[in-house]
C-alpha cells in the first residue's frame, strides 16, 4: 500500500498537481466547487501530509516539543505541580520561540498513543515524560519511535532516556526523624498511586526510616492527590481508636485537606496531630496552621528538563541529572503532642 | 526582499535541490559534511520553510490551537483557573486528535507577539483568547493578521471575535443583597487587577447594588489575584479603626489568603469577618471554614470554546454566547454578625 501522493489526488480529481496544492493548502486560485471537489477526492484516497512537509525547518526541526499530563481532568484544577511545571518550562522555552503542545490523558495507553501520534504527523521535536512509572513503557516507545525525550524521575528504570531525578529518601529520612523527635510514634503516610516510581521509592525509605528512628507504627496507605480522596482517608484514619499523631502526604493538596477535615473533626493541629505536605506551595503557607513542607524547585526542574531537551535536540552530550533533595520547611502544622 | 528558496540555497551552495532537501529534512541521501554546508548557507541565506509547507493538511489546517497565559508566572503556579480551563479545553480537543499549544507570557505585547508568530509560521489554527482587557488590542489583531479566534469575555469591546461571556452584574447583585441582608454595612470586594474588562463590569455592579441595597461603605481595591498579595491587602483592611465586616474576593486564591490572615489576626469568621469567593474551586471546599463562593463552569467554558473555535474553523455559523452567571455557594466563611 503506497501512500498517496499530491499527483495521485490529481489524477483522480482531474485536475492540475498545482490545483491540488492550492486546494489543500486553502490558498486562492481554485474555485469553491473545485477545492470541495478536490478536498473529497483527497479524504476518499486518504491522502495525508507527508512527515517530511511538517518539518521544512533548518534541521528537520519543527519548534515545539510536548508534554502529556496524564492525570484525570478533575484533579488537574487545583493541582498546582502542573502549572508550576508548565511555568518553568516556559521560561526555558519563551526566549527561543518555541512552543509547547499540551495533552491531557486519562491513562497511560492514551498517553503513548499520543507519543506515537506526535512521532508519526512530526508534531513536536521531542517530549518531557512526567511520573515515572514503576515499569514504565514510555522510555522503551521514545527509543523505538523515535522520540527525543527527558524523563523526570530516575534513575533506575528510564531504559536509557535522560532523566532528572531527585533522591527522595533523604526527605524521607529527615522527616521521619524530625516526627519522631517530637514525639510521634505513630506516623500514617498518605502516599500518591503506587504505579508511581517515586510513589515506591518513598514507600520503602519511609519504612527504612521509621524502622532506624524507633516509630512503632508506621505505614503507608494510598490516595489519588485529589483534595476530596485525601479528606476522606484522612477522616477514616482520624476515626480508629488509636489514631495516629502524625500524617505525612505526597502532595500539597492533600494536606490542605486533611487540615480542613481535622479542624471538622475537633482535632488540634498540632496539638494532638501534626501534618506535613510533599511540595511545598504558596497553598501551604496560605493556610494557618500553615503547613510544615518539603519543597522542592518544581519550576526550577521544569526549566532544567526543558533545558536538557533543548540539549538533546541540538545533538550535544545529556547526561542525567540530580536535582538536590526537598527541604524540609516546618511551620505550624507540626510540634510535640501537646497531652 | 524576495524570500529565499530552496532554489536559492542549492544554487548558493553549489548542489542540487533535492541535496538541500535532504538536509533541511534532516534525511539521509547526503553527507554529514554536506548537510552542515547545506545548513550554513540556509542560515546565511536567512532561509525559512514557506508558509504553506506548515499546512499541507487538508484544508490548509495544522491541527492546532493556541492559547497564551498572560499572567506572571510566580502566579500561575497554584492558580486554579487556567487549568480548569486546559482541562476543559482539552476535553473537547482530545477526541478529535487536536493538539493545544500553551505559551505563558509576562505581558499583553509579549501575548501579541506570539500571536504574529503563530499566524506567521502557521503554528495554529487559532486561538483561545482570555481575560478581555479594557480597549483590548486582541481582537484587532485577529482581525489583521488574521487568526481566527474566540475571546472569553464580553460582549462589549470584543471587535468581532466570537465571544463566550456572562453577565457578571448578576451574581454581585445577589452577592451584596445576601450581605446586606446578613446585616453587614461595611463591604470591601478586593478585585483583580482594573485593565481586565471583567473586573470592571463587576465594580459598576457592585457600586451600584451596594447603593440600592443600602450599604453604606462599599468599595474596591485592586490586587493581582496571588495570594500574597491577597493577604496584604487583607491585613491593611483589617487593620484599619473600622475594618470591613465582609469582603469580596474576585478569585478563590485571595479569599484563602484572607481566611488565614484573619486566623492569624484572631478575627473569627463569619463571627466577626464573612468571606467570599468567586470562582468556587475544590479549594474553596478543602479549607476551614469552607468558603461561600461564586460559582462558574470553568472547565465547561473552557470546552464551549474549544467547541466554538471549531465551528469557526469548520466556517459554521458562530455566535456570541452567554453561559449562566455564577451561583452563589453559601458556606461557613459567611453569616450575620455575632456581636
Amino acid at each position: 500500500m503506497r501512500r498517496p501522493t499530491i499527483m495521485d489526488v490529481a489524477r483522480a480529481a482531474g485536475v492540475s498537481k498545482g490545483a491540488v496544492s492550492y486546494a489543500l493548502n486553502g490558498r486562492p486560485g481554485v474555485s469553491e466547487a473545485t477545492r470541495a471537489r478536490i478536498l473529497a477526492v483527497a479524504r476518499e484516497l486518504g491522502w495525508a501530509p507527508s512527515n517530511p512537509a511538517r518539518a521544512l525547518a533548518p534541521g528537520g526541526r519543527v519548534g515545539a516539543i510536548g508534554m502529556v499530563v496524564d492525570r484525570p481532568a478533575r484533579s488537574l484544577g487545583i493541582e498546582p505541580f502542573f502549572m508550576r511545571l508548565v511555568s518553568g518550562i516556559e521560561t526555558e522555552l519563551t526566549s527561543s520561540g518555541i512552543d509547547l503542545m499540551l495533552q491531557v490523558t486519562e491513562d497511560v495507553e492514551a498517553e503513548l498513543a499520543v507519543y506515537r501520534r506526535w512521532a508519526t504527523e512530526r508534531r513536536v521535536d521531542g517530549v518531557i515524560m512526567v511520573d515515572l512509572r514503576v515499569e514504565d513503557p514510555r522510555p522503551a516507545l521514545a527509543r523505538d519511535l523515535p522520540l527525543p525525550a527527558v524523563i523526570l524521575g530516575g534513575p533506575e528504570g528510564t531504559g536509557g532516556v535522560p532523566c532528572l531525578y531527585t533522591d527522595d529518601a533523604v526527605s524521607v529520612r529527615e522527616v521521619v526523624h524530625y516526627l519522631a523527635a517530637l514525639g510521634h510514634r505513630r506516623i500514617v503516610r498518605v502516599a500518591g498511586p503506587e504505579f508511581f516510581a517515586h510513589t515506591r521509592s518513598r514507600t520503602e525509605a519511609f519504612r527504612e526510616a521509621a524502622r532506624l528512628a524507633g516509630v512503632a507504627e508506621a505505614r503507608t496507605v494510598h490516595a489519588d492527590y485529589t483534595g476530596e480522596e485525601g479528606a476522606r482517608v484522612t477522616r477514616r484514619l482520624l476515626a480508629t481508636a488509636d489514631p495516629p499523631t502524625a500524617l505525612v502526604y505526597d502532595n500539597d493538596l492533600m494536606a490542605v485537606a486533611a487540615l480542613g477535615v481535622a479542624s471538622e473533626m475537633g482535632v488540634d493541629v498540632p496539638g494532638r496531630l501534626s501534618i506535613v505536605a510533599w511540595d511545598d506551595s504558596a497553598l501551604c503557607r496560605l493556610v494557618r496552621p500553615s503547613l510544615t513542607a518539603i519543597a522542592r524547585d518544581v519550576a526550577g526542574n521544569g526549566r532544567e528538563a526543558a533545558r536538557m531537551l533543548g540539549g538533546l535536540l541540538a545533538e550535544e552530550p545529556v547526561e542525567d541529572m540530580e536535582t538536590p533533595p526537598g527541604e524540609l520547611r516546618p511551620r505550624g502544622s507540626t510540634g510535640p503532642l501537646s497531652h
